[in-house]
């Protein structure tokens, strides 16, 4: 485009053409109209990147496909690439030339974002284009642009989510029929919520980068994937949430990032128990949100659907328009990356929270005083020690504590598994509460 | 400024030093280093527009306070003014003047916004300015950005608000502790969450307004407040709350907007039974939040604290800092006003809805027959009845309907009235099915 003529279109370029690309063209036809008026100029979708361009798919009627990458990055009438190939190669790589060549590059690839987004953040200065990826965490929930540009009147001190559909949603079929964690992935898996292999949903990887991602905008500094602290949901029972709710709370996996000022910034995902109370803990089966705290909006929340193919292409498309409206403003970099405060990371030894503890132990007298003692020695207070169950000789006890390092928390439980009248630590999982607490 | 130089500073005038006007200089002032490398420049309060400059006031050190409009709408160097003066005149007049002397202004306006919103639009495009009214809805909230720039991929069919905190606070303590209506409003009063006049906020005038605004955006529409069919919570009483909890709801008073295609965009705002299950249930106290269902992104909800100080500065200084982005870019009208679309109204009697109906009639035989003739004669078809309690020779009727026009209701309940039967149609309230409505 020549700078100062009116544009009458703007041409895209799609990599990827499955599930959300998929999302991307319906939604770009269906709501042409409303989409046209709102970017103020059309948009054409010119080339689409497929691996076999002979397939017959949904929707490919009158686009272009090419098995050709360089029909795109070299097309120097398209002006917007849409990268939506997943995982780091070749989709870094056809960013980085995208925006060599001057082209304005959105994308939903949390991978990228997560561990290279400081290459990225660079090329988009360097060359003078737009970078954008809302769709990259939260599906279609707008955040990212909600956090660029809509809380930078606050310091933000904790920004908390549920963002894996696919374990939100076992861990709620779990509480609602008291199902094992084998069967519900089953179903997951069955209804196409889960993939065959879905180490990255359960073990917590996927909610780990677009925390990351969440975590670098809302404290101004690059949090990457390496520097999260992960804990996935493969250990959680039925048993454990059966206490979480008699307790008056509900079992989620919660990705957490807190700027705890000179003791670093605390990034992390794991289980925790919930109060039923918390805004998050009503979020059920594939549904996410994200809970940020600041300190002039207070608390604020953002809800919707985590992924899906019209709720992703949701976000991207919005990115596309944002884009067109840059251009004809003869703008860009408008939503720079503001990470401009370098801060320390807080070892999550270092990390505070109260603990839910499951011990199966020897049913005689003076147990309780030996694990009060073992807590004890390693100044862990607790809260409240129930006896549950009784199995022969053996019984369960599920103890509650009060805010520790988890440092101390886990000095504690290895005292506590020589102990002679402990036969096994079931469960220890993280308790959140926000009153308590405060934000670190 | 002169274009082209490098900005190192925009200064702001601030129209009105209440309650926001107070958080806005906290905000500046405690965030201004986050503020300044987020807004790329040093944002300064230079004056402030007072009733009374000698009056002592908290946050007042430093500040320029003036009695004299003109020393900000005549000041050359200020290029953003901040108007928290509320109500119509002279609010109205001073932003107009702001835009035409070139200054960009934010406001918390909802009333000039939902009354005057053209007027204001249309100085904002003749002066080349930006017009930016964040905190006009669900203060600190983000839901007018989001609207603008990130759901624009969507044809948004509903939007839907607990946009009143006041109320939501009332109908929260009734349903809590079973207190009355009169009770409640006391205690609200006591607290500083209802007005000594609270009217604007118990007859839905300010959710009215609210959801003007919202709806303009959403549906692309105009939509002013006289628009809006409004009904207050004055007449709900424990009963109905109660009744209401039996049959799986919750009381509230929600703001709805629905684009219902060639019937027209209905707006209006009135208690309704809400399913508990329905993401807005959840909302209590002094919280506010807007549901939002578009064809891409599906469900999507924004909630947070939509009073108060600070939470209202957040979202004026977002303004005020994308404003000075804006200004540094060169670019303004960015977020221009998109009520492309002149969408007719769905006038109130056309409007659908399942409906409550609470009736004290004789207790005897042959009543009920008598009551499902009155509403067969109708068509209004009945879900359930339930006769509950009784009272001497009478007994209270609770009818839920299918989906009806709300004038079929009106004809149904003007006949109940005159039968014989019936001493008093004690509550009419709508039910909310999103299951079974639909969008309309």
């Amino acid at each position: 485009m020549m700078k100062g003529e009116e544009m009458k279109e703007i041409k895209i370029g799609m990599l990827g053409f499955g599930t959300v690309g998929t999302g991307v063209v319906r939604v770009l036809r269906e709501n042409e109209r409303e989409i046209t008026a709102k970017a103020g100029v059309k948009l054409t979708l010119k080339s689409v990147l497929v691996r076999d361009a002979k397939k017959e798919r949904p929707y490919m009627e009158g686009l272009h496909l090419t098995e050709n990458v360089d029909e795109i990055l070299n097309d120097e009438e398209i002006d917007i690439v849409i990268e939506l190939l997943g995982g780091i190669h070749p989709a870094r790589e056809y960013m980085l030339v995208a925006m060599e060549k001057g082209k304005n590059v959105v994308t939903a690839n949390k991978d990228v974002v997560a561990q290279f987004g400081k290459d990225m953040f660079e090329a988009m200065e360097k060359y003078g284009v737009d970078f954008h990826f809302e769709a990259s965490v939260g599906g279609g929930i707008p955040i990212v642009m909600p956090l660029k540009q809509c809380l930078t009147a606050n310091r933000v001190t904790e920004i908390m989510g549920i963002i894996n559909g696919t374990t939100n949603y076992m861990l709620s079929q779990m509480a609602e029929n008291g199902s094992d964690y084998d069967s519900v992935l089953k179903e997951a898996q069955a209804k196409g919520y889960a993939e065959a292999n879905p180490a990255a949903d359960v073990e917590g990887l996927d909610a780990a980068r677009k925390i990351a991602i969440l975590a670098s905008i809302a404290f101004n500094t690059r949090i990457r994937f390496e520097d999260v602290s992960v804990e996935g949901i493969t250990k959680v029972t039925p048993e454990d949430i059966e206490y979480a709710k008699a307790l008056g709370y509900v079992v989620k996996l919660l990705a957490i990032g807190r700027d705890c000022g000179e003791a670093g910034v605390d990034v992390r995902v794991h289980p925790v128990f919930l109060p039923k109370a918390h805004p998050l803990a009503s979020v059920n089966d594939v549904y996410n949100a994200i809970f940020v705290r600041g300190n002039a909006i207070g608390e604020a929340m953002f809800y919707g659907r985590g992924a899906g193919s019209l709720p992703t292409a949701s976000a991207v498309v919005a990115d596309v328009i944002d884009i067109a409206r840059d251009m004809q403003l003869d703008t860009f970099g408008r939503l720079h990356c503001t990470c401009y405060a370098h801060k320390s990371l807080c070892p999550v030894e270092e990390t505070k929270a109260s603990y839910y503890v499951r011990l199966l132990v020897d049913d005689e007298p003076g147990v309780l005083a030996a694990i009060a003692t073992a807590f004890g020695n390693h100044k862990v207070s607790l809260k409240s020690v129930i006896q549950t169950r009784r199995y022969k000789e053996r019984a369960e006890i599920v103890a509650v504590t009060h805010v520790v390092k988890h440092r101390k928390m886990q000095e504690a439980a290895a005292d506590l598994e020589k102990l002679a009248v402990v036969s096994e630590i079931r469960s220890i999982i993280r308790v959140e509460n926000p009153q308590e607490d405060g934000a670190c």
